[in-house]
């Protein structure tokens, strides 16, 4: 069966997002500090169709991350739009051609027809919650892997469910002294470290999901 | 000047206790698990009068961190024996042979004459604060360095100083869900990964801090 993934960054205080989070600023104040090192990376601009950038150590970590992904699962809020009915007009954050380039499950309460977009990703809207969404995303995925792509309470839910393989954490040497917590609410959660990969400016652990 | 380090263990939720500390108990409920990377290592078992023990990457790190150590400061809650005014008869939780083998610096709001110790450890008690505590500390140390040993207010308060040259944590995959946090009250701390090892089951990961 696909192994289901995730990978999130985070400050040195436990933060996934900064405080005041809100539609206009989904990262919270200092939020972006968070993902700094990622923009400039050979890998993450070619995902996002754009030329040049940086290689090494995170462009490596990047494309790791991102290979074998045969499908991705992600809220309502990560796809953006608002709460509430769909405005049919909203495609997702990511302009005409996401970097996905696979089908994309989003979990929502408001039902809508699936959004095929450019470039091979196509946003697939499931209603009827968390398995339901990685088992259309497993099938989905053949032999490839699922990737569990946020945002945080997302993540928490597949990690509070048990649903997790491996999650991956982006150490980033920044404290944000408030905002959105990853892991709270799972004090039953056993992780064990599987591999750790040291970046210029932060370290990247990956953690396997015990049970 | 001498460089003044301090090293945690902290989980991944960024706490360096768990929930419901008290005298009796430290590290609180789940606590101690942050420190079972150290107790088998061999380094460790050395400084605590003790034989065998595992090789590796953890027990360099142990080295490493308590090398070239010329005084050590920790608060008075660390050196234990209570609040209020001196029991005469506490020497500390370390025996009569402490594994410091310097001077050591204990923050404490009572008045106590030095005490020396077994192995060249010798307690001095110091009423006047952090800055006064450092002063004495970088003096006696000579070219060593100084390291605040904890616990966790105490650097936090060397941290809110800006007297902090490097933090290394040893980052522990464990969620301890409550406790008490390492990194609160710090919004304005800037830190710059310096340097990351990859233990078998932890990370360390040291932290320059910009002033």
């Amino acid at each position: 069966m696909s192994t289901v993934t995730s990978q999130l960054s985070i400050s040195l205080d436990g933060y996934v997002a900064g405080p005041e989070q809100s539609l206009q600023d989904p990262l919270g104040r200092g939020g972006e500090q968070l993902h700094e090192w990622v923009y400039g990376l050979e890998t993450w601009r070619a995902q996002h169709g754009l030329s040049g950038g940086e290689r090494g150590v995170d462009a490596e970590v990047v494309d790791e991350m991102t290979r074998d992904v045969g499908a991705y699962v992600m809220g309502r809020r990560m796809f953006g739009g608002g709460d509430g009915p769909w405005d049919e007009t909203w495609h997702g954050w990511w302009g005409e051609e996401p970097p996905f380039r696979t089908p994309v499950f989003v979990l929502t309460h408001q039902p809508r027809e699936p959004l095929p977009m450019a470039g091979g990703t196509t946003f697939r809207f499931v209603t009827d919650g968390v398995h339901s969404a990685l088992e259309q995303a497993r099938e989905a995925a053949g032999d490839g892997k699922v990737a569990i792509a946020g945002g945080a309470s997302t993540v928490r839910q597949y990690l509070a469910a048990g649903l997790l393989d491996t999650l991956q954490l982006h150490i980033v040497p920044v404290v944000l002294g408030g905002g959105e917590r990853l892991l709270t609410g799972l004090d039953d959660l056993r992780l064990e470290q599987a591999a750790v990969v040291a970046g210029p400016t932060v370290t990247h652990v990956t953690y396997r999901v015990l049970r």
